[in-house]
């Protein structure tokens, strides 16, 4: 096993492989998995020894299921990056954009791309599982008229042409994603860079529970990144809450957040405490 | 035009109907659309006179894309109400159990029937675009093999026959709706019957904004029922939230605790005031 094998979804040449070297440098080999469970899955199972997964997208919102799987693997998370995303139409070598009257992919790339399409009246868009995925795909067919919509990587790796470059409507496009390994490092600070901490907690269902939740952190200056909820299974119309913070659980004003937090919730749990993103 | 013409998202026998025939009766036509987006715009421009659409469901969250469609179209939540989701496995009439071999249904809805698929290995799932249009589908054709999973009312609406009931996993699965008109009623209020409020604000990007914003419900005893937040568009990484609180607008405790809101946030606007579901 290389010494980083790092489990992502989607085809080879997917914008996580880009996380991936941004978290972790080119020594590394790809595991690539149908499902987001098969990824938290292939680390569990050590068939990894990490992961990379998207959590939020800055025009899509959260990837509400990783958020799921974080609780339910307890797999921790060590470091987060973000990528810029930037979509290309993408076609076969010797392919010309007047060419292609199809464009596939995932179909959150196709909402991301609305403007190209309303200039390019001529080209349709048809959904494909995947956005990586669909430039293998072109480049397994001999059909100049169809394109794929993903990464340079993608483009790169399969060998395929940029057709246009930047097509996204909003450059304000960034994904947030997370490294995961089987266990947490006993010691997550780089000298000098701040710590983020995510952790997920359940409040009992009482007037301003979540007030009170969130005066833990605001009476100790402590700032939050993000706030997320996700409903608790089994409990309908009640939730759980993901949150970040800035700091770590070993900073004694941030274990006493911890403490006081604990005195209010019916559960809390660290997913992980890690390097905050540049 | 009908006295209330009714527009949804999916095939018709959706459990959206199910939505509209609590909140609205049985004197009511539909126009079924297939985003919903179509959705928003059918009332926006007068098509129809009232929209049902999904809000948050027990298992799978949020639909947040009807989120952000609240905000952008700024059409009135005037009602709101559960519908306890039950999925079912529907055949032709004359099938039976024994000779499915396919079983065709929305993503979502596959994935809320794992255990069924366990149980019936030689079942195995495939993924259609809806769920009530997944009996259309296979009403249309003649194979028994392939049978469907979707509610009862899609089941009686295309003449098909349910084949085994319930087969969802877990029965706390409820969807929550809002009815939506063009125009919020002038007294939102049947007496007697509490009143929610949903609004939607941006917070500066300063320490402590949330935790302050939740201060003007908390210090009035106000209760909070659902917090959401969403990417706010051209902020990367700033959010937008969406919150449920209990009162009305119109109550001076709830006037004086949005007027508190708008001295800490960019914005603050109100998405409706309805009855409370019970």
């Amino acid at each position: 096993m290389a010494r980083n094998r790092v489990a992502f979804q989607g085809a080879r040449g997917a914008f996580s492989e880009d996380a991936a070297r941004q978290l972790l440098g080119n020594a590394i080999t790809f595991k690539p998995c149908e499902r987001f469970e098969e990824v938290f899955e292939s680390l569990a199972s050590g068939d990894v020894n990490a992961a990379v997964v998207p959590i939020e997208n800055t025009l899509h919102g959260s990837i509400h299921e990783n958020y799921d799987h974080l609780l339910d693997f307890k797999l921790p998370i060590v470091g987060e990056t973000r990528v810029r995303i930037v979509h290309n139409l993408i076609g076969r070598p010797g392919g010309t954009l007047s060419k292609v009257k199809t464009a596939i992919s995932h179909p959150v790339a196709l909402r991301q791309c609305l403007k190209f399409f309303k200039q390019h009246k001529r080209i349709r868009s048809e959904i494909f599982y995947d956005t990586a995925g669909s430039v293998r795909r072109i480049m397994e067919e001999d059909d100049p008229s169809v394109a794929a919509i993903a990464s340079a990587t993608a483009a790169k790796y399969y060998g395929a042409k940029l057709l246009k470059k930047s097509i996204e409507d909003d450059r304000q496009n960034y994904t947030r994603f997370f490294l995961l390994r089987q266990k947490a490092p006993k010691r997550p600070a780089k000298k000098g860079v701040p710590l983020k901490t995510s952790i997920v907690f359940a409040t009992p269902n009482k007037p301003a529970t979540l007030f009170r939740c969130m005066s833990a952190f605001a009476l100790r200056d402590i700032n939050l990144d993000k706030i997320e909820s996700r409903p608790f299974r089994g409990r309908p119309f009640e939730y759980l809450f993901y949150l970040d913070f800035l700091g770590s659980p070993d900073d004694p004003n941030c274990r006493n957040a911890m403490s006081h937090l604990r005195e209010i919730t019916d559960f809390v749990a660290v997913l992980g405490c890690y390097p905050q993103a540049a």
